[in-house]
C-alpha cells in the first residue's frame, strides 16, 4: 500500500491531481479501483461464484430485515439474448457468462400474508417499492464488491427498465416484483481493458451540515474538462459531462421507454399509493 | 483465512450449520461479518474519514454516470437530535459522531438545465426518482464497506422517510431532492457489542433461470426457527421472522407515517409521472 498507489487511485477517480486526503487499505483500494467492465472473456466462472455473490449480497443491510429482494441468475444463451434486446442490443449481456437480475420483491411478503390470511395492505404504498429498490441495490453493490475481490468484473444494466414487462415474461416474475437492474458478471477481457471513470469533485456531492444549493459552476467546469480528457484517452467523443447529462433527461423521449415505468408498475400490481 | 473462520461466518449469516460453499478472501470475510451497530463510543472519527467514505461512495457505479445523488454530513448535536426525533427517538442517531444523510438528488441536473436554458422534463418521471434512489443506495453501500474496513460501525436509518419534509427543512434541501435514508457512523462500543443477524436461506432469494414463485414454506419455517434462536441469544422477544415481517406491512398505519411519501414527493417537486 504505497503512497504513490493512493495518489494514482485518486487521480484516476477524480481525473485531477490532488484530491481529498483519504485513509488507505486493501479494501478501500479495491473500491476506488472500480471500473465498469463491458468486455468479457468467454471462460466460465469458478464453481461457487454465484453462491459467494449471493452470500455477500445477503450480508448487506435490509430495511427492518424485511429482505424485500430476490435475484434471478441467468446463464442461458437465449435468455441473455432476449435481455440484450430489451437493453437495445448491449452485447456484453450475451458475452458475460452470468447475468444477475436484481428484483424488488414484495411478492414474498404478500404470499406469506395470503398463506396466513393476514392483511398486507402496507405493500400498496410507494414507500414499499422504495424499500424493495433500496434493499436490492444494497445487496447488488455488496455482490459487486465481492466479485471484484475475486478478480471478476461487472456492469449494471439499468436498461432492463426499458421494458420491465418483457423481463417479467422472460423470467416468470409474479406481480409485485420489479426487475430493478441487471448485473453482467465475468472475467474482464485483458485485450479490451476498462478504465476508471472520473467522478464529480467531492465538494459537489458532499454537503457539510446543510445542503448548499448554489450551482457549483466552477467545479462542474473542472469536471467537464476532466471528462473530456478521459474521453480523449478512451478515443470516444469528447462531449464532457454536463451537456451529455442534461441531454439524457431532456424529456420523456430521452428515457428509452422508461417514461412508461409508472404505468407498468401499476399494471404489475404495485399500488404506489 | 482458515476454513473454520469461513464455516463460522456462514453459520452466523444463515443461523444454521452447513450453508452454501463459497469462495473466501479478506474482502468477502469482511462483507459476511457485517452487523448493524447501534451502540457507539463517543470518540471522534479520525481526520479524513468523511472524505474516505465519500471517495468510496463515488467509486460505486452510477446510472449513465448521471451521479444523481448527494450526501449531507451531520455532526451538529442539535441537528442530530432533530433527526432522531424524526426517527421516533432512535438514540444512536445522537450518539454517533457522524450521521450521513443520503440524497436522491435531481436538483443538480435541473439547475444545470436552468443555467443553460435547456429542457429537463425527463426529470418529471418516476424512472428518474428510481435512478436517484439506486445511485444513492449503491454509493452508501460502498461507504459502508469502506467504514467497516476501518473498524467503524454503522446503522442505516430508513426512518428519515417518516417525515422527509422535516429533514428537508433541517438540512435546507431544495425541491427535487429526497433524503432516502441516513447512516450513523462511529466506533462500535465494545461494551454493547452487535451480532451478525441471520438471513433467509439462499434458496429463498436466489432463483436460477426463472423465478420460482412457490411460497418456500419449508425454508421460511427453518429461518423462523433460526431467528428465534438468534433472538433468544440477544435476549429480545422470540418473535421469529415471518409473523413480524407481515405485521410490519399490515396496512398504512404500520408504515410509521411513510404512507404519506407519494404526496410528500409530489409537493417537493418530483413529477413521478
Amino acid at each position: 500500500m504505497s503512497e504513490s498507489e493512493r495518489r494514482e487511485a485518486l487521480r484516476a477517480r477524480y481525473g485531477t491531481e490532488g484530491g481529498p486526503d483519504i485513509a488507505w487499505n486493501d479494501v478501500i483500494a479495491g473500491l476506488l479501483a472500480h471500473r465498469t467492465v463491458r468486455a468479457f472473456r468467454p471462460d466460465p466462472l469458478p464453481a461457487g461464484t454465484l453462491e459467494t455473490l449471493v452470500a455477500a449480497a445477503q450480508s448487506a443491510a435490509s430495511s427492518s430485515n424485511l429482505q424485500t429482494w430476490s435475484v434471478v441468475a441467468v446463464e442461458d444463451e437465449a435468455a441473455k439474448r432476449r435481455l440484450s434486446e430489451v437493453a437495445r442490443g448491449q452485447r456484453h449481456i450475451v458475452e458475460a457468462p452470468l447475468v444477475l437480475v436484481w428484483l424488488a420483491d414484495l411478492s414474498r411478503l404478500e404470499a406469506i400474508g395470503r398463506d396466513r390470511d393476514a392483511p398486507t395492505e402496507g405493500l400498496d404504498y410507494l414507500e414499499m417499492l422504495m424499500v424493495g429498490v433500496v434493499d436490492a441495490a444494497l445487496a447488488a453493490q455488496n455482490a459487486t464488491v465481492a466479485l471484484e475481490s475475486l478478480g471478476l468484473g461487472s456492469v449494471y444494466i439499468g436498461a432492463l427498465r426499458n421494458d420491465p414487462e418483457a423481463v417479467a415474461d422472460l423470467l416468470g416474475l409474479p406481480p409485485n416484483v420489479l426487475a430493478v437492474f441487471g448485473l453482467c458478471v465475468g472475467w474482464p477481457d485483458p485485450e479490451r481493458p476498462a478504465a476508471v471513470k472520473p467522478r464529480l469533485p467531492q465538494g459537489v456531492v458532499l454537503h457539510r451540515g446543510r445542503y448548499d444549493d448554489a450551482l457549483a459552476a466552477g467545479p462542474i467546469g473542472t469536471y467537464d474538462a476532466a471528462m473530456r480528457a478521459f474521453q480523449a484517452g478512451q478515443r470516444i467523443p469528447e462531449v464532457g459531462w454536463s451537456g451529455a447529462a442534461i441531454e439524457r433527461v431532456r424529456g420523456p423521449g430521452s428515457l428509452s421507454g422508461r417514461d412508461r415505468l409508472r404505468g407498468i408498475l401499476e399494471r404489475r400490481g404495485f399500488g404506489l399509493k
